[in-house]
């Protein structure tokens, strides 16, 4: 029996390259997607390496009418990003509109058309329940979309819903995942920037995981 | 009160066309997607001709990935199209996997950027029911993603999810629409081929509304 019926969506960051390592038994390809941020670059070299380190297929994606169309301050280059923590009021226009829903149907196609039974993607709880499409109610919504526009074919999973950043750094620091392989600054640059939200939060996880921050 | 609230996929073929005409007063965009199918370009220049025609914006998304990655007989060229009535039989191979999914996505997120509050498809029944994105129970699922993933700032609707190309032909024969100007054979050439399932279909659909049938 063929047991790799999974298709990935992998970003490269902390979050879901902890899912490719806990699951990557049943994982036959990760999909990343670029769509014009700031951080999409760095995020995709951390991509390859871990795929090529399991010997994964990863396919790339590039959702370029995004970066074009859009409108985000994550589109918009990485002066616009805020310095701050997450909360509502700093970090709502970092919401790059449906992102999660679009990354989530192409890769339900492409699952579809790979005879991939199962997508998979590490939307998580905590703070980044600002965005709406990282939701439980997302999830379980567009699950149903998927199962019902594929005839059943592809079913949706999201096992990271409910946890925190901290818990999956803690599951994956136990997993032995090099987590200096993912990268999250939302500014994009070499190093992370240590200021954005986003690179507060994975400061907060590495220490809670006893890990060494690297921003 | 800006009443122009909407943003309407538009493939340029006749039940697109149709509900563009139907609803140009609360219009404020239409999205045309090409994504690699032997027809997407017949199909957006007459969906540019009747946009200018009404003075609505257009914009055109490619999803050339989709051409690239996924598997359908749509995607390989107008000698792979079978010549026959829609059934599920022989046109089982024209499915493209999730594609009312990924375009509905992507106008999802594009009006939220735009500050448009729904979202319009001309999917319908009869005989498209083959294709399981354009059932009722995926628009109902897929319209609660949407809502989920926007925050509640976008909805879709779905008007034609009930009736027949007959209905919708009928309908537009009402408002006038002219048909010419829209293009449905899933060869793509120069004029209808008058043989493959969605030929047959228009050609019915034509005559049921008293109109003159091109193929």
């Amino acid at each position: 029996m063929d047991t790799k019926d999974t298709l990935l969506v992998l970003s490269g960051g902390m979050d879901s390259t902890t899912m490719l390592y806990e699951y990557k038994e049943r994982i036959g390809a990760c999909v990343n997607f670029s769509y014009g941020a700031n951080h999409n670059a760095r995020e995709a070299e951390c991509a390859r390496a871990n795929c090529r380190h399991l010997g994964i297929e990863l396919i790339e994606i590039d959702l370029a009418f995004m970066g074009k169309y859009f409108k985000s301050s994550l589109l918009e280059g990485a002066d616009a990003i805020p310095e701050a923590e997450y909360a509502p009021d700093n970090i709502a226009s970092t919401v790059v509109p449906f992102r999660n829903g679009i990354m989530l149907s192409v890769a339900a196609g492409l699952a579809q058309s790979r005879r991939l039974s199962r997508v998979m993607i590490a939307n998580h709880g905590g703070d980044h329940e600002i965005y709406p499409d990282c939701r439980p109610s997302f999830i379980a919504s567009m699950g149903e979309a998927i199962a019902t526009g594929t005839g059943n074919e592809v079913q949706l999973e999201a096992p990271y819903t409910l946890l925190t950043k901290n818990d999956i750094a803690r599951r994956g620091a136990s997993l032995g995942v090099d987590y200096s392989l993912t990268y999250s600054c939302y500014k994009g640059g070499e190093k992370h920037c240590g200021r954005c939200a986003t690179c507060i939060e994975r400061r907060q996880a590495l220490l809670a995981a006893d890990l060494t921050p690297d921003c």
